[in-house]
């Protein structure tokens, strides 16, 4: 008999409220329960390297408040990972990142994939992240729909037909046969988008929504009692860090089932 | 509410008996059920190029009927993934290979990753999966216990001794942050390999145990209600395949939930 | 004086006779002879990885049993190389694919090639070829004609000017310095299709016509006494392998010159 | 003539104190002024992933002020190059990281490098840093002597010899042809190191200090008008970032020469 | 108090002039000093790879003989870096390519550079450059203009169009994020380069002027005292090198400052 | 019938005789004759990149005369392949270098291959030409015997046994499958060291002698009429090139079968 899993979602921008947990357990077999966080300083949203900077101080401290709460492990609410390496270093539980599983997971489905992101200037980002996750090789583009994270909600049907446009382009011109939502601020359009890209002849080619498919693998890692390297990921030195001590809970930590005890270097 | 997931496990040697599914299935958490069959013809073991190249037919045709029968997502169970790109083809359920599998979940689980296989000669047949899996740059050995197969029950204690100097020195000879066991044969081991590598002061490296892993993604990938792409692995033309049409069940295929129905190039 | 050297093709496909010897001999210079086989189940063509899988063990049977009855060396006559490593393990005289033998050629004569294939769904297949090969970086592109193997000779003019077209495609928009035809059954093409190329103003690119130039390969190796190594490809353990020892001949060989008399591990 | 030329070094770490600028001035030739300062807030010293991110929002507001008192290019005083990226997007004058630049001039003056950092779990950090810098094919290896950055002035006689008998490793077991000194926080050792190297023999192998190394390419991109690229560090767009908008002075950018005036997306 | 710095730039070609090297001091600050020479024999132009092997031997001996002179460092013109390596053995102090460093410079600034050459049949020397100097994921492309080097000068106006043409597709179809000149007979034309880019909307991308780009290079590693690993290029044998002892002055070198005194292996 | 072949070999060094060609003709078979010339200018021997440089304008006049008297295919007789690109664009008959032949011939018979070389200060050159000839991924290793090229004959027996040795940590520190010879000038070595190799229980990796590899790819290249790309190494442009006018013949040519007649661009 397996226990209970417990996932917890970190949101890791300011401008957006927590998930509708109950949609994502559905998703998730019994006897799994999610709860969410979100940061309480950083970035509106992640459009950026500034932001992904300023988001990663406050994700690693709801990552850890949440291993501390008792999750099984923690998921990153953005594509881009912010604070994802970090995270790993002060909890013991799993910490996944939307970007990095999901490119794992499209890797696994099929021969190249491509990423539909929301503007231009995350091309590179993401372009540079495919070798940092060690799948270079497996990425066949980075494209846009060149719309900012906050306006995904304006024009439903037009981001679902930029986003099939732009994922016919990824199969036809960059050899893509695998697609990743390039932003899990598109979470629920896979359906209408894989409906669109259907119409424009494209039946062939899975679409990973990124935030169901890492909450998948965390689940299946937590239940498999899989974690992190922490030869990869070992616990900081304790030290001093003006301004963040607040924020980390530095000191000793006493925290429950998960979270690390420091026991410096 | 989530349907139940149905997991089916092809074994493709036919020198060992079928899994005993109902503890793989209790890890796997409530409604999943796994069902698991063998081969008919192939080799007992796998050991060689020739071994993987004579478990494929067989293993395609299992991997066909546990589609047909209903699954939602099947497993080769061998490190070596027999068949597994054809299989694909073959079903529009996912087919995971542990092999494959276990490789992506160790990547994201740290730096680099080494395997631990059986014999020597199969040092240079992993290594060369690495890079067809996209991951090279994530491999930091492969070593090898020097067992056949079929030996690895005989003196386990000197097995799990073996395993954890290998183990020990990819750790700290190669570089490796996470270790994968190298044979699904090895299935059940881990908690001893574990326990003999902390002997060695080797506590802050996961061990990924196959078969356990593959299982789990694949429920996710069920529930995410992904599988492979068809544009990377399309349904094989309609041809004349003498020797194997009666194996694999040709000509136009009516088979249930999962199975495709063959409609030539 | 040099002896006589004796080349054996294997034809890996059930849907197409053996090769006019003759013809393949006289390109080859004196004292030089060529002998065919064609594998007795398997595929009618090889379009899907599931051709690749179910032409192997035959193969594997007709490369031994030419070894066994004195061939120098052995060529499969097929760009996918269905069986090459493990028939590389059950005999010692070299054994040469004609995809793996063109891209290597390939890139000896110039800075980038492109494979010119029969269907579009084997453009992701061989482009998995180049890394497994160590030639991802020579790689320019994989182009198709999308023109069925068994369809070839139906229209040969068609199908000239399709693989000038394409050859025309890969040159001036991938960079392809070098043209590879992409399967076997196109020979006997090569000097159209050079003449069509050039019609299109292709002047200065080689086409490697893959199996006499493999065949050429192959007389050289056999003469300067190279053969693949047995490091990488060591004999197969002696065991059962059900449904395939009567077709591969196992049991303890007495083969003749070439043929591998198996010691077990 | 040449105007006099600026530069700005910021000190990522709150457990040091600045630099002696008079020092540094002097190997720069004339006409090149130095100023530096240090964050505000973040760790005392950068040891981990998690250092890392609690250094990069003080070092991007510091490189931000830095440029807006009129610097002509920015240099990073880590091999961590904490907020390197993000600080590019925040101004127009060039920002140099130590670690980037110091693995490209290494990368400049040899076939493979060296870094010698200061603790073991630097080592995956900085070996994951040569491919986010495209260099991945010029690194030999990182080796660590095994010092707390704080600690390292605690005994430099000691220090001194251990960096010689890691370096000694690193060019007779990896092949380094160049070393880099993998800490700023060693500045001043270069000249005791490659004494202690030459004593154990190993005359032929330049040692990069990363520091000076950096300020000299910064004075030379700085001469030559050559600053990051717009379109791989773009403005950040204006938005809200709570509990960091004070640190960066967001806002309509009113700063001086060097400085970005913001314009949104 | 830094001492003054000796650059001398060597000109492979025979069919151009020595540099104005007042107009190339202005730009590197006081105390730098610049002479040049030009090779003796050799091609009047470098723009294959016949012209880079005859244009190498009187480079090197130029280099020798700018070294025994006195400079504190040496630059190549040219972007082919003919004899670069060769030279480096030559010599002690360091010797820099302007393709090398320019790349260098280039993959420094931003994501991915593009190189604007002269003859399309330098694509291929210039690509191959590239991976040669660890580079190989940093190169979007080079493209050419297709104008001789000689006839550079012959309507500049037409040439700055087409580099800026180039420049054009280079960023919006290959995604260079950073662009190099690709031949020093380009000197002087960035201004006008940029401007043309600018009126085509190219305004965030980097233009590397390759020969001062390399001259501020290579004064900031004199002044550093950096020159390349005497372990990558060894001081050469002595031996007879009948027709090419006179022009390399061999024998027991007794050179000035700089210069190798040759000790054979 | 296919006519009768003729190979020349280029000795690209004065220190050494032309080949007994009669010895390398028995191997070739009936019809093949292999004429051989030595340059006039350049190196004793090739042990530096100065030695290659000034060997390369002499080996492109040897290989330009060598195809103008009508010989079918030339091969350069050196491992470092000095002047191989540049001879190619003055010639229309194959080139082959006996380093990129040899590369290309042990890719194809394992997994991975080490070179034996002469000097320790060549293990870095012959490390960069594998990635060059596109061969990275399969080079195991470079090890050196460290005897300079001009003594390998005095003392045979203990150059036999360092080759074995180097030979034997080659397979089994380095993961070597195959051996290269590292220099031409160890011909007629390759059955000892088989011997040495074997006595040292290393039985099962192929040793490839440089020299006779290649001319048996030259001979099957010339047979199956293939050469060089000419998009690769088009035909230099018409100049002058003062110093190597007469040396390389220039001016409208109008040699024999094979030589190119220069049309200029």
């Amino acid at each position: 008999m397996t226990a209970a899993i417990r996932l917890h979602i970190v949101v890791p921008v300011t401008g957006m409220g927590v998930r509708d947990t109950a949609a994502l357990e559905a998703a998730l077999g019994p006897q799994v329960t999610v709860t969410c966080s979100r940061i309480d300083s950083g970035p509106a949203s992640i459009e950026s390297e500034l932001d992904e900077a300023v988001a990663a101080p406050g994700t690693i401290a709801k990552v850890r408040a949440g291993a501390a709460s008792g999750a099984d492990a923690v998921v990153i609410d953005c594509l881009g990972d912010p604070g994802l390496e970090a995270a790993r270093e002060v909890v013991t539980v799993p910490v996944l990142g939307s970007g990095q599983t999901s490119m794992h997971v499209a890797a696994m489905l099929g021969h190249r994939f491509s990423i539909l992101t929301v503007l231009r200037r995350l091309i590179r980002v993401d372009e540079e992240k495919a070798p940092r996750y060690g799948l270079a090789g497996r990425l066949a583009s980075v494209r846009s729909v060149d719309v900012p994270v906050l306006d995904l909600n304006h024009d439903r049907d037009q981001l679902v037909g930029s986003l099939a446009e732009e994922g016919l382009r990824a199969v036809s011109e960059d050899g893509a046969h695998v697609l990743v939502l390039g932003c899990t601020g598109m979470l629920g359009l896979a359906g209408a988008v894989a409906a669109a890209l259907a119409a424009r002849g494209v039946r062939d080619v899975p679409l990973v929504d990124p935030l169901p498919a890492t909450l998948q693998v965390a689940a299946g890692l937590a239940r498999a009692g899989l974690s992190h390297s922490r030869r990869s990921y070992p616990a900081p030195p304790v030290k001093d860090r003006p301004g963040y001590d607040t924020m980390l809970g530095a000191g000793p930590l006493r925290a429950g089932r998960g979270a690390l005890a420091y026991r410096g270097r």
